[in-house]
């Protein structure tokens, strides 16, 4: 089966930056098998299927590298009160089942490729039922199964979370969509010893590790106070920069830890959440210096409780002012740099940057479009300051993942966004109900 | 003729902040007749035209307190560069025409009103083209005439620039939609006979005056370097306080300065423009202490060339996230007074809280629906978080204006937008030349 796309400026975010101002883009099986101008298109293409891009661009899909897909049902809860994570996350996490986690992984999915996001990399609770959804879904996910110093509503122990684990990476390796990876919480919700652990199991299978690092401002002191390090001293003596590690957030790097990073063994990145770690006023995460020491830096939502919506425009948009305020610089961070993380960094975090992250020949298709008919995308006199400037998620007309076009004219096409909408407010009736007695606490105080 | 909306969840953003979780409101003629809970509705709907909201969220209109309509030529042009204004704005604003700015102001007025804008607040060249806009668009505007101390596309000095716009005023008076402003484009930008001759016109008419005030860093110095003056100081020694005045920005407001806006016996307000301040690296704006000192806030995009986009949701999200991160606190700024902001507040600044901004009986029917079955907008536990956390531009399903329906289904009723598109694009022959002639110079550089 081979699809022709064609009238699309492309943006194939390779090396240097090649565009396609009028071209063609020809998948092959899960594959791109040609790209070019239309004026040297030369196929035959009676027997494919002819997307014609009406002049959208094409890009490679977004990558979303840290969320939480089974947190839809926290979306719009208590969004700006005080020490949130005790007051409603935490107790309604007790109620997760691997049902809600599936219906609402799901619902997630469906929002990720209908605002062009085509890999994520995910930590929760169930993640089994996540790497199930991901083969549902037609989305390719790295998958990270939670680790963390207390019960949960999956494993009574961390050991028993770590054991788990173990099962869930020997049951999914090497599937083409799904790589499971262990996912510690943070730096300062585990113990010392389910860290080694962690790592042992880590360098032995190969999975990524995934973990919230230098978030809060109390993680670095209980961290120095327990063991007289900064967090990313504590996560390099227990061996951790030897594995591949996506850190997410890294709000509060030192300069001495970033060196730390530059010089890590391993394949370590930090995952951008900008939306979340300012609305949460964590503040913005020392990006240029970690690029300037040659750390790979992707972008991610984060869970739809602290980043609200997963699609990377939001993102996007948000690093470029941030960033730039921050630095006192208007020409920091241009737009086409900005896209290059929200793409080709993505990829190279998850050590996938042989496989997608740009569009070239031999890369799995996994591809965006982005019409430009709509009233925000006009004029467009530099196609990347209209990605991170003017679009959003809605201008996200088709998505392609690993070949098979999972959205057509904004629409899912193998799933119905309705029917996942309804599985997963069925769902959520327990859940509901933990909300009302909470806010019935929260009334009363 | 009247109009019906049922099965709303409202949000009247009146002084209680009353909602109607399944509600209804009648428009009769331009104004809102009725307003209540669907369980109350007795109206015999035969002769009117029903609008099923389908659990939407409808609320007033945003107001756009400052923008410039006539600059969508200039959007996703040099977006990165430094000294933007003086590389590409300046030129190109010389070969501004009025039909140039007249397609440009109509299709800007078509982003507004499908992003759910029902009042904006202009500054640009050749306005009363603009106001002509209006009344085929059926949009409600503040239509202010830039004067600066320098040959522009319309006048040749601010003296004829000012005369230009008496006879303006004097032309647009009392008109349903359109209020003629008088726009003196900075503080560091006119002279000083200049500037008495506008609070002249201004106490004289009663035309309300935009200026950017605050904004530059060099505008700080000059104005201390020529009169010793802080900004708000000049303006006060001018007489500008005593006149109905909308500063747009205000990023670099003194403690002193605030204290003398919440002193001033004219109405005096500031356009909080983030999105655009925090893009070009400028800062954010001290909102919190200006609220706390009773002076007025709105919201405002700037032009598409500093903001991009012209959509309240942008700078509602942006807004959140910077002021508390800039305050360092998470439930600084929660969403529903940021709704209000946007809504009410920009009403407030314009004087018409008497007439729009909240939903009541008696006000003029500027209404906004927000359709909640896009995959963003699940689930709802808070109206206001959707719409600052979740909803974009597109989500925006229906618009009213003074009783008239200008969107409906995520398209507009009386204007076709291709039609727009293309006529402003015929209109850009010129101005894409001279932005060919510009990129040929930086490329030498
Ligand atoms: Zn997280
Ligand atoms: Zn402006």
């Amino acid at each position: 089966m081979a699809t022709l796309i064609k009238n699309a400026h492309i943006l194939t975010m390779d090396d240097q930056l090649t565009e396609y101002e009028c071209g063609f883009l020809l998948i092959e099986d899960s594959q791109i098998k040609m790209i070019g101008e239309m004026s040297k298109l030369a196929v035959d293409s009676e027997s494919m299927e002819v997307v014609d891009a009406k002049g959208g661009l094409l890009l490679p899909g977004f990558i979303n590298l840290h969320t939480h897909l089974g947190m839809i049902p926290f979306r719009s809860l208590g969004d700006d009160t005080p020490d949130r994570l005790r007051r409603f996350l935490f107790p309604l996490e007790q109620v997760m089942t691997p049902e809600l986690v599936a219906a609402s992984s799901e619902y997630a999915m469906a929002e990720l490729m209908l605002s062009g996001t085509t890999t994520f990399s995910d930590m929760y609770y169930f993640e089994d039922v996540v790497a199930k959804s991901c083969e549902k879904m037609k989305m390719r996910g790295f998958v990270g199964q939670t680790i963390i110093d207390m019960t949960t509503c999956d494993y009574r122990t961390a050991a028993e979370a770590i054991e788990g684990c173990r099962e869930f990476i020997n049951g999914w390796q090497n599937h083409e969509l799904v790589t499971p990876m262990i996912a510690p919480h943070a730096t300062n919700t585990n113990r010392v010893e389910d860290f080694k652990s962690i790592v042992a199991l880590s360098l032995e299978t190969g999975a990524p590790i995934m973990m919230h690092v230098s978030e809060m401002d109390y993680e670095l002191t209980e961290i120095k106070e327990a063991y007289g390090f900064s967090p990313v001293e504590f996560l390099n003596e227990l061996g951790f920069l030897d594995c591949h590690l996506i850190m997410a957030h890294g709000i509060l790097l030192s300069d001495s830890e970033i060196e730390l990073l530059s010089n890590a063994r391993g394949l370590v990145s930090v995952a951008h959440c900008i939306g979340a770690n300012t609305k949460s006023a964590k503040g913005v995460a020392p990006i240029k210096s970690l690029l300037e020491k040659g750390v790979c830096v992707g972008l991610g939502t984060d869970g739809p409780s602290s980043g609200n919506t997963l699609d990377m425009f939001t993102q996007m948009r948000m690093m470029a002012n941030f960033q730039k305020t921050h630095l006192r610089d208007r020409s920091a961070f241009p737009a086409k740099e900005i896209v290059k993380l929200a793409t080709y960094g993505g990829a190279k975090a998850l050590g996938l940057d042989g496989k997608i992250g740009s569009l070239e020949v031999g890369k799995q298709a996994d591809i965006t479009l982005i019409e430009t008919n709509s009233v925000n995308m006009f004029p467009i006199f530099d196609s990347y300051s209209a990605i991170v400037y003017s679009a959003n998620a809605s201008n996200v007309e088709s998505t392609w993942i690993n070949g098979v076009q999972v959205v057509s004219n904004h629409e899912l096409v193998e799933q119905n966004l309705k029917t996942l909408r309804e599985g997963l407010d069925s769902c959520m009736v327990e859940f509901r109900e933990e909300v009302s007695k909470i806010n019935k606490t929260e009334a009363d105080i």
